[in-house]
């Protein structure tokens, strides 16, 4: 009876994921018009910009339930005006399903607001630990000066409403005020 | 508003789950009574020794659907007879739920076996990622000389069946056949 080799592999330090079933996305500026509070600035600066990339170990189809997720996102340094590098953030399409976020790399806050428009936000550090609970709206900012890595898990029922938040954003941002981050309501 | 500190932190090399809402529990060798194939080499050996011990994050109640667990097992090294300390093993109760193991220290086999008794084994580094699918039984053995540490993250609702492997076993046994791990049928 068969002994295998595992086919996806965790650099534990660096939080990558490494393997022929890893799927990869970059997001650039030019892909985060209305993002920010000062489009204006986002608009005058480099549209090729990388801001976040994300990779995903999707062994099951999006949408069966019972079965999960697995990934890796770096969020790199840098802000539009005051405003930090951040995800575009969203609500699980399958509202009440949860997730988790753990830190890696670098440093910054996992902005959480609930279907309250309640917002608060979690300091992530490496090994720091997030359980983000269903029926919450998740983004996360870079508040360093080197790459933010976290790793990921969630259901593959989960889906992603990027919608809402992208109409009605979320009701603060995590701005630098004095040099320090802060969380500034809208 | 508030930017919180983390409530838990994971050792991202050690696996070590630090926190106070962190569930701690152990497994001696007396509560693994007729798990091994020589029962009688498990009964003459010191019954207090610590074969494994399991930290999980529980944020939710358990039974609850969309949330998840994190855990963090470590099983000693050892072996009963030809038969490398192991966990005692499980479907899910609710049978259709996955589950991630990812090695974090040491060697070892995650052992599956689907629901027709159809087994395999995937070995177990420091980074391997293991997708486990719903319906499949799930058992780790140590086959190193240092502690087998790994993670791992579950539905909330997945449950433990832990009566059936008690009562039909694992369709194979990983033992220590000419100094090399070896699936070996019942």
């Amino acid at each position: 009876m068969a002994l295998f080799n595992p086919k996806v592999f965790l650099t534990l330090t660096e939080g990558k994921l490494e393997g022929t079933e890893i799927k990869q996305s970059y997001k650039y500026l030019n892909a985060l018009a209305g993002v920010f509070k000062n489009e204006t600035a986002r608009a005058e600066m480099d549209q090729d910009a990388l801001i976040y990339e994300v990779q995903a170990y999707m062994p099951v189809e999006e949408g069966k339930s019972g079965g999960l997720f697995f990934g890796n996102s770096t969020i790199y340094p840098g802000k539009v005006d005051q405003e930090y590098f951040m995800t575009r953030g969203h609500f699980h399409s399958n509202f009440d399903t949860a997730e988790y976020y753990w830190g890696v790399k670098g440093e910054g806050y996992l902005i959480l607001m609930d279907e309250n428009r309640k917002i608060w936000a979690e300091k992530m550090t490496p090994g720091s630990v997030h359980y983000i609970p269903g029926k919450v709206a998740h983004r996360v900012a870079n508040t360093g000066s080197e790459p933010l890595v976290f790793n990921a898990c969630w259901p593959s029922d989960a889906g992603h409403d990027y919608e809402s938040i992208a109409e009605h954003g979320f009701s603060a941002r995590l701005l630098e005020v004095d040099g320090e981050p802060k969380l500034v309501e809208e």
